[in-house]
């Protein structure tokens, strides 16, 4: 409950028209609702900007779906994100116009297009085509909350002309997500050439001594380049989330 | 070399004004400085919006107030950070009006006092008295770049109620850092209350199965709370560094 | 062998009604039996207060039966965890009235039902929806060996209002067991908001630097709330049990 | 505020006694008292049933003096764990009644004895001279608190008839802290003799592969025998803490 | 080439019924044979008094059956371990007289039964069921090897009286193989009430915080039992062999 | 560009003939092919003496052979490695050609043969059969470079006269790769025997505390004998590239 | 209390000559001595074959010289490890007699010289310098307790001809301790040299990714060579007690 | 003993002018030095191209003394690494003319200065100041091998230009030892950008999440640019080593 909210309703009870022990209901109350398996948050909508999202890692195909019912029917805007094949299935089943973004594993429902909420624009950068499906889980999941956002692909360090060409690109842009992984130096190389907010992503593209992301996000943590900061592995979702908030505040 | 720089050098050449050689050097030449056993990115300003900042651990006392003396001849504006105390004494002996900030370990020089250059504030939120230097280096780092930052000390998750009447504050910042050392659970609680961006920063303060910040780390990257990004264990300066970029391109 | 029955025994020995050798042997004797894979302790009910509970992970599905049926024939009362799904299919073919949990990957065989045996009443809190499988073991345990259990689901950190609709369920609860993943942030939170003896369930839900709930189980050993005790990852049977020790004891 | 407050505040608004305004800023307010580098939780106690504890690690000598003259002011009862020589002396030159410690390097303030709070009786038992410190830190802890505490030292398993010995205490215990370094095996064999709650901690008495107290503190997370709950490595405050919990709730 | 081979050859040289290039060329040469994936060291049975042993992990089968053939041959006695299904059936079909342990993973190829090598026993000793596919790895092996062998299995920590039932088998032995998973403190215990060499064998018997046992080994590397040498997870091979060098060297 | 290139393109600017836009462009731009998931880096061949590499894992069979397409059309030499079995059927359907390396997981495409590109020869050591896949892909990626590899299999360290024997060709090699699963002894002994550079690559062939290569990982990091370098652990590849850079530059 | 004394003292209850009651203290009591921090563990002797060994680490000097005291009044023997400066020189002070090892950190305090207790040797081999303390702590050990003891220093692996140079010595002994730093490569060269039991010491000496003994720990857990165990990091005194019950059982 | 001198022995076998017993004796020898604590091996010069070099971690300055004095005898070149400050003055004091290191911790001392030995040069390149007596380390053990050694210092990836600027540096060394800390991505950027063996040191120069070079290790081992191998942590020697045996046998 927002404040304002609050004193309207003490006022209330002032003035009679709310009994104290509704009042006390009220403020103890949560817009929450309750599947059994499930306590949905429809008050993070307020709170942070954008309804839950379904993080369907563990979730059955049909609680998936219900949940995904619920916050459809109240918001209009669902996002869940590593939908497994059944998940995916059961969703498009259920909502035929839903989005269904294979490589990145994420379903997106919505009665209208987002409008752009951001006045700058999200600029997403991959190492490896095998670091792929993490970006894109970055690009879905800020555009579905309003940036603009483009992707630059295949740019690893190892060829450090292919990403110079784009430095143009990449200063333009109002805040970077850099998705890398075996080693996971592109952060620190494209860290060095902006002067805006970067969120790297580590991903688990690799093997041996690789540790499935950890050689590349211990790089990200102690980058040399000022300004760098890091999500977990393979969280595209995270990254285009926080990305997208960045970006979505320059207006205010 | 800027774009815009390159295309009238190349104008001067077709021009005469500028010999092919000539201009071959200059495009190939960096503006760094040479002290032997520091080479120093006077470039750096241009490409990333802020000098060099010189992490002074493992450089002896002396090799610090060389690269401070350079960096300030040219900018005016130095920041230092680990600073030992050998260092700090002797940058308050080469610079009397050195600002130095014990707790944090970071020395600030400058001829005059930064402008604000972001439009919002960064709010640095800390979960326990033993987490204030590394607060303190972020609230540093972000005033010293220009923006307006507050402190909120000591209120960790185990009394909510601490947190929760700084509801106002937390949701008026334009980017938060949250500073939590043993479990690490700040982040999380407070990013499930605002929809800005939220830089966590673990810190080493702990024992036993803490392994030295390696327990809130993973904590924070882990969160269940979306738009949460981590820096390095203990490192205040790069969450202060990139909270004052999301700050300060509000304006552009 | 307790105490008691050594005084008597001894008497025996004295009046003559017992000779030494028998005597020795029974001393020394225990009360197990011997299947040749298996040596079950039969004595164990008398010392813990509970049948051995089969662990069956590891153990063949006709080992699993075998073992149940002596533990039912002596003590009409087995609870079997992390039972496969042959094991358990076996288990519902050898006892018809079996309680199969499937979730909870549990089997429960019981001559009659539980008795109540604490006074006061477990109250299982769970993070998301994702760690109702550990939750549900918990329950499960607690229950079959008399606890009043109630289950509170899905009231993660992010939405805490969520939580904090149900504070007096919390304080009314004689012992907690607070079952979470990703970064395991809810044992602090609720930690603080009680004055009983809360137990802290890690569990494996989450990815990349989660590292299976090495997470999350570092985060709840380091929590800033006094008076939590942890178990394994995904340990729902063992927080079940320790939560009705305490809970059982209330009594006496 | 507890529910009871809340109702009679709002009875006071509704009667015109208390100004809507001024119930917004109690319902919104929180008891804490704030030193700038502290905020102290003097609603704690009302919440939890003991005042907040002094973790002294990381904090200067004046800032625990600070925060115990606060709390002692208030509730006339300071527990400080994890104090350092120099904030030992502070103290005891601040408090001449300080009880000092020096071995589980814990300083309490009262003003008078505590209340025996549990009807059981909490045993502590440590595996070697070496991990007594730990094992007197959950003593002092758990006396403070209210408890009746016993220690028994230096029963490790490599002597096992030490410990059966003393099987009858083991058992006669309401709690037990069972504290052991090296492989911590100790717990496992307690934890099949009795049929109480068993808090396990783990202590870094060791070398090499003992990782600073790693391979106890996963042996006791992985006992074989059920009901066991563990601790942070060398957290003896944190064990007396629980143990008195489950205790002292022995009374309602 | 032991000593008096070599001086018996030199000898030859010195009587002209050697040829110097010859001589040089048996005195660098090796009784190896090669089958271009494999280098068959057939030397090994005179240095180290057993045939080499194959390890199948990571062979193909024909790869295995290949060399089985040419020590078979030689040796007339092949113990191959970690044998897959598919190799094992292979081995079946090409020596229709083979001992195949499928539990224990081993297949057993001899013209003749093992002679009595050692004067004392083995003791293989097991703390649960789950265990026993590794004890019996050892079992065949020190079985092979001449040893005479006992099985005792499912005596865990947890139940005492299981074992000190034993403690008579426990002394009598010449060494004692004891294998753990969990926790890993089976050994500590027998390890407190013998005078004979033990080794501790670990096993991956267990979950999440047991990280593939590593809890165990650890523990077992920290026993505070004295005289306990510890080999690699799961390897009752390793054990097998060295327990059997204990014991039949007492014979010397 | 290479220096040469760049100063001829001034010149030309400067004679008019290409214009300073013009210039700028192919100043900025560089020699890259974009398939969307993919950004070739034809320039490679240039700047580092072969054309870019296929590492397949994590890569569609479509993408694979899009990218070998491109390079093969462009180099006539493609060497692709980590190649699954979909990939590899793909791409021999694609060129009838290939030379596909099944246990290596290699596929080279050529035009004509490899010339020898080093004056000496490269010799990879195995240390067991398990091992010889990644001895292989070190083999192949030597030999499609230009150099003469030899293989010496089989010789681990528990068979020292296996290994002592081809000291000569130990010897006479320009340099080494030297691969070994289990406890990676095997480049300690051999380097303790030669004065040429050895590349040390650790296999995932173990068990337990192996931790799929780590154990020789750390072994071969640790060696006591100078002169080892160490690549990722099961990287034939990247041993066998930087076996022939050492071998091949032996000509300049 | 060994059978044949329980067989005793029950026929004397039968007698008459001992009172139940009597009786039940007797059998339920242990020969332990308490010192308030310590309980002494005299049994050990007759259960082990060697009265308990102090074990230095984490106890204060005046805490090791009572310990001792106890136990040199009862055995006449006593051996204490890992003993500090402090500690030694307070065991000097009070055993004018006392043998100082400085190097071993070890004390040893005896009223007559061991008697040989095993028939063979056991052989200490030691990789580098820097392995010293730890190989001479498994000198002093073994000898302590009665067996025959040589030492072979410096033999590491990159020096083969070093080791192959004493093949006899190594194969003459009945039992081997091998101790090695860095990378751990020795045991497994003398392990395929030899047909005795081989007992592995990793030592702590080494930096970086040597992990404080890590690196050879694992090592010498993944040898190719069968037959050898490994102790704890820098546990020479484990491996010379181990080494010793293999040698002295060779008697019986 | 070389091919060439075992046949002459041989031959004077067969001559009679060398008795069998004698020439068993000679195959059989080594040519080592001991001196009780060390074994030194002379005969390595012969095997691997340069005298023992002396690791003085963990050996006292008299031990570091007496071995650099038999070294220097026999061949009039020696090298320590890791010498500490007590050690340095020992040898500065036994040997007036020895070369200190103080940065790198290296002394050499040699009757001549070393011929060039290869044909090309080693370039050392070094990301940050903190980096640097890593670097040196590396320099100082190629020179006394006799390679030509340039270092290029602080060149670190966060500005590029300084790095580009010395491309053609890079691309005309023969190999080159690449030293970076920090995130460790170096190796990475110059590995793309150059045709030659590259040497890549990760040192310990960090914190956090850095663990002490562990950040940096994974990286190198992991680069996305072909044909980097790697060394332990910190260890400059051995980059140096192995870069001087790469271009020094690019003369044979």
């Amino acid at each position: 409950m927002r404040p304002a909210e609050l004193r309207a309703l003490l006022g209330q009870v002032k003035a009679g028209r709310v009994a104290p022990a509704a009042a006390a209901r009220r403020i103890g109350a949560a817009p929450v609702e309750r599947l059994g398996f499930a306590t949905i948050d429809h008050h993070r909508a307020l709170r942070t900007g954008f309804p839950e999202v379904i993080f369907a890692q563990g979730k059955t195909a049909p609680q998936v779906v219900a949940i995904a019912r619920r916050l459809f029917a109240r918001h209009g805007l669902v996002l869940a994100t590593r939908v497994d094949e059944a998940a995916r299935a059961a969703l498009a089943a259920a909502f035929p116009r839903a989005e269904v973004h294979e490589r990145a594993r994420c379903v997106v429902l919505r009665r209208r297009a987002s409008r752009g909420a951001g006045r700058g624009r999200v600029l997403v950068v991959c190492a490896g085509t095998a670091d792929l499906p993490v970006a894109e889980e970055a690009v879905v999941t800020a555009r579905v909350m309003g940036s603009r956002v483009e992707l630059l692909a295949d740019v690893g360090v190892a060829g450090l002309h292919r990403l110079l060409a784009h430095r143009h690109r990449l200063r333009d842009a109002r805040v970077l997500v850099v998705v890398a992984g075996l080693e996971g130096a592109l952060p620190s190389v494209v860290g060095g050439l902006v002067d805006r907010p970067l969120i790297a992503v580590p991903t688990s593209v690799g093997y041996g001594a690789h540790f499935e992301g950890l050689a590349p996000l211990l790089a990200m943590l102690n980058s040399c380049a000022a300004g760098i900061t890091v999500v977990n592995v393979d969280n595209g979702f995270g990254a285009g989330y926080a990305a997208h908030l960045v970006n979505a505040r320059g207006r205010s």
